[in-house]
């Protein structure tokens, strides 16, 4: 059986990709490929664990280069324990969010070091990239008013952050969409749903079928 | 006010780590020094939390790499929080278990390569190298008969390995103080603990007072 494709979507706050997620899912499943749908940071027990750790706002000082670590963590459970052998059975993984949401939050966004990045990458999945990226861009502004508008005032570490930070992640996400325009494909999500499940639909449709 | 000394505990399981680590506060105690006991993994809040998940056995495959950087994600909560802090004030800090731990268990024990560990210690820790390391060395079996009969047959993730995770592990902290011998120091922890206390007494007493 050959290994499935495997699909991550990336985008800052309010890009909608839980939303276009489920819809690439569904575009998949009605195709007749079995679809693993899941999300970083997460997708295991312990990596929701994790996860929590990561985005709860507490006293605790918790670092750039701390919130990398634990991000890093919580991906090798989930490409150990869900994502690797969800592929090697032959299902396709659509996964909302992946190492290059670590490059641009944690890389653009905060400065850790590309470099150490890089390093944590090839330690965590050194045979594993993604086949196909769908970033999901938006202006900022519309990005955080959609977000706000979504969680009704509270506000997890990433969303309680400042403007400037998402336009540095942002362009973070851009930069690696033009380093590597064959993986990563910019869908425009400030359009109505419709066309944006109309673009997702087109690149998703040119993936290679086993 | 000059930076306290930073002095570590090492050693394989059932070597005497915390009661040595206690005798150790107390000496420094008596002689006018404030000392912060604390331990690794773990040592505050976040980090505690970090350690539950690295040492519970469950049904989740936790790899090496993984365990990896739960280690170092923990160690950067407990550098920025607590022992950093407590340094820069010019307490002297007694940690059981430190870095070298990650070299031994994880590194020596597990196979991981020491680049990836270097470089997530120059990552979390540029700056900061323990002054003084106290391995508390001593045979495999005699150390896990002690650990056995301590833990009363229960065992978390690592006391359940066998022994010659162990041997690879004791081996790797003779290596680390064969290379730094000016750093760590190799206590007879075989012996009777009147005589492990009084060999610690000695390495303590010539530390440089400020």
């Amino acid at each position: 059986m050959s290994r499935g494709q495997f699909i991550t979507l990336e985008g800052i706050e309010g890009a909608g990709k839980s939303t276009v997620a489920s819809y690439a899912a569904e575009f998949l499943t009605g195709q007749g490929i079995t679809v693993r749908l899941t999300r970083e940071p997460g997708g295991t027990p312990l990596a929701e664990r994790v996860r929590r750790i990561v985005l709860e706002r507490g006293t605790e000082h918790v670092s750039a280069v701390t919130e990398t670590l634990l991000m890093f963590a919580a991906r090798a459970l989930h490409v150990d324990n869900v994502i690797g052998p969800a592929l090697r059975a032959g299902e396709w993984v659509v996964c909302d969010r992946f190492t290059d949401a670590t490059r641009a939050y944690q890389g653009s966004g905060r400065g850790v070091d590309p470099m150490l990045i890089d390093s944590l990458a090839r330690a965590v999945h050194p045979q594993l990239l993604p086949d196909c990226t769908l970033l999901l861009d938006l202006p900022v502004a519309a990005g955080l008013a959609r977000a706000r508008d979504r969680a009704g005032g509270a506000a997890d570490r990433f969303e309680a952050e400042d403007p400037s930070f998402f336009e540095r992640v942002r362009a973070g996400y851009l930069a690696l969409a033009s380093r590597e325009p064959h993986r990563v494909h910019v869908v425009n999500a400030a359009a109505p749903l419709s066309e944006v499940q109309r673009q997702v639909a087109a690149i998703l449709a040119r993936l290679p079928r086993s």
